[in-house]
């Protein structure tokens, strides 16, 4: 088993941000800045196509679950993405991606198959990372874990979340159904999934379809008004609340 | 114009609770205990089928807002509901919705029917008790209004929404769309709209067309697993904070 390294250390906003690697992957993990030793519930959070572990829109969440829960986010690069390497095929299959957008053809056949490759290397990665976290005091091996992820955070996360029985409770949204439903049909916790309504990208009736798979008894889907980028900014206030209904509060040690 | 008549006053859990009248309409109005005097937004409320102005959904919502928001919540008794006496028409529909339920039978066209006759006499009832709530120093004619109501409070709500331009935000659910699409059509303000995913009485694909239907560039649709009287009291608390961010906060002396 990999062991976590911490490589460097801030602070600002009132977390502590902590980068580190498990084996080969770097990753963030991001914690109350006056409270980092005390358990709480870990949150992992999956960051979208093209972007990285510290893009602005994890950073944002990371701060609604650090200061306004008490938990941990961990966040790390997935395959091709952030300080890792590409690889020839990835260039490939970023190259065929942006030609396709381009020329204004359908992107969905292209980042269904590009982010299921992904996903085979990213499933074990983020399997090892959680062992290694769970290995910190702070964090253990019996808290409560969550995912979020959407788009590319959507794509690997739901065969992670299938795969990974420490995962209670996850959310998801923006990503094409084709290569997810027979994972989506394996996964039984509580799922908050976002959609929107007028994507042009993914059709409405593709993404009801992968909110329809999911086994989960407790599933709420949020289907807003507009386009693929046009996703409000209050839905990630929304998981942030259900995250805290599903997971509890933090546990500090002056409770 | 029939002017407020207050016929009735208590205090319980922080909230100034009133009766009133606006002619032979019978109404309760909460307010913050602490605080009834100021200016607030409004929220109307709609009850659903069966029930009455306070029904422990409707005190539920109410405190939620009043105390939670520093709102003032009103409610009317809907025609045939509540304080108010049924007419013969009444009770022969409420007797074949019976007969529909005992008999297993679709209850969906004798809803949308019966209340699409109440609907057209509500709407200027409601339109009536807002002139009128609007004459009380501690509302005023420009404030916020919203309007909250699901199911018979959706089926009463989207006409009077569509024809009161002075309200401005509006939460709805869990109704037929079949008597509802030409209104639903007309409004524009911002809407969150409840369905629940695995209705046994409103069809998936009936709840989704009058979620599409409404022209509100910012609209959000919950739809929640499980069956129509499931719907999760989480819903309660989004509706609030939908409200909340479109109503805005109460305008309190102190601030």
């Amino acid at each position: 088993m990999n062991s976590l390294h911490f490589t460097a250390e801030s602070s600002s906003d009132g977390m502590l941000e902590r980068d580190f690697t498990v084996g080969d992957v770097p990753g963030v993990l991001w914690s109350p800045a006056s409270d980092a030793t005390d358990r709480a519930p870990l949150v992992l959070m999956g960051h979208g196509g093209g972007a990285h572990k510290k893009h602005p829109a994890m950073v944002g969440r990371a701060q609604r679950l650090v200061t306004g829960c008490g938990y941990r986010v961990a966040v790390i690069d997935a395959p091709g993405h952030g300080d890792r390497p590409r690889t020839a095929q990835d260039e490939q299959e970023i190259a065929e991606l942006r030609k396709a957008q381009a020329a204004g053809e359908p992107e969905g056949p292209i980042v269904v198959r590009y982010n299921a490759r992904l996903a085979e290397l990213a499933v074990p990665e983020w399997q090892a990372t959680l062992d290694a976290l769970q290995e910190l005091p702070e964090i253990g091996a019996d808290g409560p874990v969550g995912y979020v992820g959407i788009a590319m955070g959507t794509a690997l996360g739901v065969p992670l979340v299938a795969a990974e029985p420490r995962i209670t409770a996850a959310v998801f949204g923006l990503m094409w159904p084709d290569a997810l439903f027979e994972k989506a049909k394996q996964i039984t916790v509580p799922i908050e999934f976002g959609l929107q309504w007028d994507d042009e990208l993914i059709p409405r009736e593709a993404g009801l379809a992968l909110f329809d798979a999911f086994a989960s008894k407790e599933k709420t889907l949020h289907a807003n008004a507009g386009k693929h980028f046009e996703w409000p900014r209050f839905e990630a206030d929304s998981a942030t609340r259900f995250l805290a209904r599903h997971l509890g509060q933090a546990v500090t040690s002056s409770a």
